[in-house]
């Protein structure tokens, strides 16, 4: 298991980071300016990010490289699926800019959150047309692909609010089954993650069949990924996940973990619950002892099992699916990756 | 002039109603009960609103009998527009909702906010979700004209979000000039408006002439209905707007009359201009103070002179413009029932 970033990662940064740019221009003063800042061209008073001249910002830029492979995964130049990788990325930003309002984090990549800096009417205003614009550039493209792809980024959008909304809902509620945490993850975090695999095929034209492989491989790798990533909630060191440690406890998230211990039916499973179950905040010794608890309860082992099990998956998916093989390899490079657990 | 509800109003309900209920209705359930709410479709426990049967709500339905009489002009059943109707309306309430809460306003259509019943986060997932719905009934339409009307959509969205950034940005300027402020109308409401007068008969098929025509028409009916909106802003009845009496002078916003009386270089603009200089809330002493400070500015004579030039404008569009002639006649009546001045 490997964390070393994809080379795919870097290029798809380097193709997609300028017309993410040219997209961007195209927004009104006010907007434009919110909507830099957040991605991470333009510092807070509206100077360039990017002391080396090239665009700053786009985070991992993971979702851009899936597109692109996805493009390559159709025998076809990475250069024709441009348009589908931005239109991704801005979706994802999108869904970053609205969600870092709901959740009250002050803190991204970093940098203080947009809505910090601008006010949540303003970065309301900027999370919008990221969305619009990902779709502009989606129609603008060739008929009827631009069209495919521009229904296929739509339906995952609706899952990513679905997803968004029951994540939301969680938080008043007691409740949770394991089940209905999974189907959040689901339409969270793997829903865009399927079409970021599968929406640079559709987009230069692929069949049913290639398109379907792919998304299936990206559904199940973005399971394994928010697994993963609820793993380092926890259990992640600070300076790798760049918020502080045991934030998901702190601020009592039902992240998958935590549900599977919860319902677990075990006495550190109640015991979590009980110590959860308050609106006080936790003390430091809290939050170890609920950390501990989750691992007793067998949260830890489940998960880390889970995203086994779905990276697993993903890998049949990808052997499953007829594609030239430095692709197929750079697809599972990038799975492994976003579930290293450095852990 | 007349204040009558015309006809089509009522038809573009009962036709458009139906299609409306039907998308939200593929809303998860978290979403969907907010977006019901708001759009009048159930109350804030989720019960269906309507004693009569029919769905609540829809507010005015201005925008989506406009789209049915587009489909109309070119000579084609309404019927095959309600999909771009419904689209329309869903953009409308995707920037009611948000606007809403960036506003900070409490109460629309005689009941609390979406965002004071659910909360910021659930209102920002429920506008994203109304948007994105829009596209999906437009892309899911026969091709190529679904990707066409979406396209008109697309485009209107990202004015109305640069004109409410710069709505919002004008909040914290004391230097707007008139034009700015003009300019901002046209992205805010005239936009939008251009594009349902214009996208049912986009939807059909119609010809570049007939689509233009219409847009032109939209653009200054809805310049005309902006510039009488913020006449009632100031001198509506509270009955009328189902706003405070003064509204847009006790929030100080920089409406039409308001810049036009403040960049006039006289002296009651320039009292007006110290008047709302400051951040203190207004006494009912100092608003009709403003109130009549505007007045005497020429801020409510140029207001009215401006509207009457937009409609006539609207008018002489629709005149130039080959279509049915009883379309036309009520293209014109529903300009004329939107800029009824009712004072």
């Amino acid at each position: 298991m490997t964390a070393t970033i994809p080379a795919g990662v870097e290029t798809a940064r380097d193709l997609v980071g300028p017309a993410i740019a040219a997209a961007v221009s195209r927004l009104s003063p006010d907007v434009r300016s919110v909507a830099a800042y957040h991605l991470g061209l333009a510092d807070a008073d509206g100077r360039p990010a990017g002391a080396d001249g090239r665009p700053g910002g786009m985070g991992k830029a993971l979702r851009p490289a899936l597109a692109l492979l996805s493009t390559r995964a159709a025998r076809t130049a990475p250069e024709r699926g441009v348009a589908a990788a931005a239109a991704v990325e801005l979706v994802h930003n999108f869904s970053l800019v609205h969600d870092d309002i709901m959740d009250g984090d002050t803190e991204r990549r970093h940098r203080p959150t947009a809505w910090t800096v601008f006010g949540v009417g303003a970065a309301i205003l900027a999370g919008d047309a990221l969305l619009v614009l990902a779709q502009d550039i989606l129609l603008e493209g060739p008929a009827p692909q631009g069209l495919w792809a521009s229904r296929c980024l739509s339906a995952s959008v609706q899952r990513l609010i679905a997803g968004q909304g029951a994540d939301l809902a969680f938080e008043r509620r007691d409740d949770v089954t394991l089940e209905q945490c999974q189907e959040m993850a689901g339409d969270k975090t793997a829903a865009l993650m399927a079409c970021a695999c599968s929406i640079g095929a559709i987009y230069v034209g692929a069949p049913a069949e290639l398109a379907m492989g792919l998304a299936g491989f990206g559904a199940h790798a973005g399971l394994a990924f928010q697994l993963t990533d609820d793993l380092l909630g926890i259990w992640g060191a600070p300076e790798v996940t760049g918020k502080p440690v045991r934030s998901d406890l702190r601020t009592r998230k039902k992240s998958l973990p935590v549900v599977a211990a919860l319902t677990s039916g075990t006495r550190p499973g109640d015991e979590l619950g009980a110590l959860l179950s308050g609106t006080e905040p936790l003390s430091e010794d809290d939050l170890l002892r609920a950390a501990d608890l989750v691992e007793a309860a067998g949260g830890k082992a489940w998960t880390e099992a889970q995203a086994d099990v779905q990276l697993a998956s993903a890998g049949e998916c990808l052997a499953e699916t007829d594609m030239p093989d430095d692709v197929r390899a750079e697809f599972a490079g990038i799975a492994e990756f976003i579930t290293a657990r450095q852990s």
